[in-house]
Order: C-alpha cells, then structure tokens, then sequence
C-alpha cells in the first residue's frame, strides 16, 4: 500500500491527497480544541462520530440542492470530498444569543433573536479568528460581493433546513459555523459548503431541557461531551450499530 | 440669569436645553479621556479647540450640503445645534491601517487600505463600544437599511471632502468617527451628522514627518496635545488672534 501525501494538518482533521485529481480525503482526528487551540485534549470516538454526523448532514443538503464539497464517506474516520480553495472568511449563522455575541452585545445567552443574524470572521490563527464586516471581506479581496452573496444564501438556506431538522429531534440550532469555497469545474466556478458540520461547529440545545449537546461541553469544562455527540447521532438516526445494542455474538430471534 | 437646564454630560461634552425648542447648546470641556474612560486627564483649552475646529468644519460641510446639526458657534466653548434622535452607531471611516483596526487584522499602522473601509460599532460604554455589522444594526432595530445606507453614503461624501481639506494643509486624514442623528422637521425625518469632528476623533498624520497630531498623542503618552491641536487649528485658518501672537500692547506699524 502506498502512503497517501498529507496535504493539510488542521486542529480537528487532516487532508490528504484523494485518489482523483480534484479530490481530497477529510480525515476526522479527535482532537478537541477551543479558544484557538489554547485548550486542547483527545477525546476518543470523536472524530467517528464527527465523520458520519457531517456525513449525514452535508448528504441532506446536496439533496435539496445546496452544493457541497460533499462525495461520500470512505470508512470511519474519512470523507472523500472536492477539492476546494477555501475562501478564509468563517461564516457564523445565529438565531439565538450565545457564546461571543452574547458577550460582546451583552445580550444573555439563550434570548432569541429578533432575526437569524450572520456574522463573518477572518479565517487567521494568529489573529484568533477576528470579527469583519463586507468592508473588510471586499476591501482585502478575500472575497468578491458576489461571492459573499452566495455564501449568505446559501447559509440561510443551510439554517432554514438544519433549523427543521433538529426541531424534528427536539434539539434547538442556536447557531453554527461555516466554511465555503470555490470549486473550479473547467472555466467555470461556483461557491459550495465545504469542510464539516457537526457538534463541533453547531451549538446544539435540547428543546426541552436546554441541555447542551455541543463543543460548549468541552470549552465550558461541563464533561460528557461523547455522550452529547452520541445522542445528537442516536436521534438523527446514525448511531452506528454496536452503538446502542451489546454486540451481537450469534444470530437474533426475530419476534 | 436663569439657568440652563442640562439633558446630558458626556466624556467631552455637556448638553443644555437651547434658547428655542429642538435646539441644544453643547458645551466643549477639557476632559481627555481614553479605553472608554479608563484613562482620564484635564486638558486646558481642549474645549476651546474642538469647539472652533468642529465648527468650521461643520460650516464647510453644510456649505458642500452635508447635513448637519450645526447651527452656530455662541462662545469660545459652546455652540446651538439641531436636536436630534442620536443613531447608536460610530460610523468609523478608515483610509489608512491603524489603531484596533491593525491590532485586529494584523496590519501595520500606517499602510495605506485597498480602499477606504467603514466600520460601524455599537454606542455603549459598559460593552466598549463593540465593531457590529448592518446584520446586528438592522436585527437590533438601531437604524434601518435605509438610514444605513444614508449614513454609509454621507460617510463617504464626508471622508472624500476632509481628505482634501486635511490634504490641502499637509495632513494625511487616517481615520475617524463620526455619529448621526435623526432630525424631525413636521413629519419628515432626515439623518443629518450631529457630535463633533475634531483631532479627538480624527487620525492626523503630518503628511511630511508623519507627526500625529490628534488624541493618539494622548492614548499614548505622547505629550504634546496642545500643540498638536493648535497646529490643525493654525493650519486651518482658525486660530484665535492672540494665539500666534504676542498679546498686542498698541498700534502695530505697518510695514
Ligand atoms: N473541500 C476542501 N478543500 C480544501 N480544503 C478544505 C476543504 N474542506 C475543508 N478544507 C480545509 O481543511 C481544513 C480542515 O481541517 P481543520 O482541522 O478544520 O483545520 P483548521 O484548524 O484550519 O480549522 C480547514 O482549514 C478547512 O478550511
Ligand atoms: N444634535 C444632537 N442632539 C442630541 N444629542 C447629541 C447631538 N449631538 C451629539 N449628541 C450626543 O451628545 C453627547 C455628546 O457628549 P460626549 O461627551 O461626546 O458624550 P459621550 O461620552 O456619550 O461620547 C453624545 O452622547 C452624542 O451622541
Ligand atoms: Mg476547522
Ligand atoms: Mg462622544
């Protein structure tokens, strides 16, 4: 077997060179980091279960049209995906007050907002990820007004389903992360949702008990983090087998 | 003398009701202040300043029809304004890298911006005046689109206009902030530029030496305020008499 080229080590996952031209392997790691990678830990299964939750999601949005980098799932740990140029502008969709919004407008955590609100944040480790406007986006060229458009649409689409989704599993999308880039197709380009969505990415509460289900589990030092991310798996209904049921040592009477 | 009823007294500023309804005088004092009031000092003849430099350039920009709250200067320390509804927004123009600008996007001061850039933020002591978008201004109801896109419009005009004036006396016009008001008149309202434009909020770079000659100097222990100040003034035209000259005892020959 020979040994595939990494192309990229990030904080969650690692790229490698897929077996196409125009294609990557996402290697989901289960590596924890929060607050830019100042605290960090390994939480085992993670990276499984971040695998088959964006799996599922990002398969949900190339059915009802929204373009993604998405081609399939390889085995537990790995996606086979189009390879993209990231446009390095995070995409965050809010439609309730947490985490540095709250913060920073003083707003309590879990106030609905008045609308969905999106914010934008320059993609830069060193720079912790600051908050931009479109003035900075447009002016710095690290994106066009077009490409800001699509990227804006396509995000209240992706809140607008994901939104339906978890309300159908009793969970609240209080907000998410996004990142999108430009996949070239010969001389043309269009702009799809590429790398995860996932607990790492979205903050997840549950409708009744407001019980969080996501990352804030781990930057919050609340624990139980792989059973919040097993229960979000468990109601989309990806949970893999042995996850729910000893394992099977012989055949099952059926009643 | 009867006397005047105070509405308001801010960091730099005092407001008093006007002699006619929907006017105010607002009184220029010395206070210096700085990281939203953290850092705080006493400036002789600040006031003075301001109130002369914000109003000749607040007569310029009505003669250009920019509309503004000015009305006119009463004294060496106060002016009549319009009343208006304050927008809680800074408008921050900015042409060149500085301040939390190049903190934020890890840009040095000083290097000139692809195009010139406004940023908005929310007006409020206790959170420091967060940068906030058009999503957060219009989802919070703070200003409509359309008196964003006033703003945004009189901003530009505004910038477009100072650059040269500032140009025109060898400064560099690096940033500033300004804030507008809605201004009812029967049942129109109009957004029209309300506060001051002065080296207190203003950038000022001597275009030849690079000298500041604005509030950085007391942001960051410079010294030199006062003169910094007198500078723009003299520059602009505006000096009071007795400033570049000694107090004049008689007759003067004229040569
Ligand atoms: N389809 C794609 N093509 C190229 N790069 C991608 C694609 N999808 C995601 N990426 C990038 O791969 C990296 C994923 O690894 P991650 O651990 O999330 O990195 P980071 O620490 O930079 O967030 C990210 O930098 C992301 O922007
Ligand atoms: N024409 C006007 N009508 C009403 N309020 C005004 C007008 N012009 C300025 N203001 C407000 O008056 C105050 C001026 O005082 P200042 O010392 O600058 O206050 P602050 O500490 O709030 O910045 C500001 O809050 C400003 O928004
Ligand atoms: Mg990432
Ligand atoms: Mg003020």
């Amino acid at each position: 077997m020979t040994r595939r080229r990494k192309i990229y080590e990030g904080k969650a996952k690692i790229l490698y060179e897929g077996p196409e031209p125009g294609t990557i392997v996402q290697h989901f790691k289960d590596d924890a980091t929060a607050f830019n990678n100042k605290k960090h830990d390994l939480i085992e299964g993670k990276g499984v279960l971040n695998n088959r939750i964006s799996e599922f999601i990002f398969t949900r949005l190339n059915e009802i049209g929204v373009p993604t980098h998405f081609i399939k799932r390889i085995n537990m740990r790995e996606q086979l995906v189009k390879e993209v140029e990231i446009i390095p502008v995070e995409v965050m969709v809010r439609n309730v007050a947490a985490g540095s919004l709250s913060k920073r407008l003083g707003i309590e955590e879990g106030t609905p907002l008045p609308r969905s609100i999106i914010e934008f944040a320059y993609k830069s480790d060193e720079l912790d990820d600051p908050m931009v406007t479109e003035e900075h986006i447009t002016a710095f060229a690290w994106a066009t007004p077009q490409e800001i458009d699509d990227m804006m649409a396509l995000s209240l689409r992706i809140n607008d389903f994901l939104s339906g989704l978890f309300l159908g599993i009793g969970i609240r999308l209080v907000d998410f992360k996004i990142e999108f880039g430009r996949l070239y197709e010969g001389d043309m380009m269009r702009v799809v949702l590429a790398d995860e969505i996932s607990p790492d990415s979205c903050r997840l509460w549950d409708t009744a008990t407001n019980e969080k289900l996501d990352k804030d589990r781990f930057r919050r030092d609340m624990g139980g983090l792989m059973d919040a991310y097993q229960e979000v798996a468990r109601r989309l209904g990806i949970l893999m087998e042995n996850d729910t049921q000893p394992p099977r040592t012989g055949p099952v009477l059926v009643k």
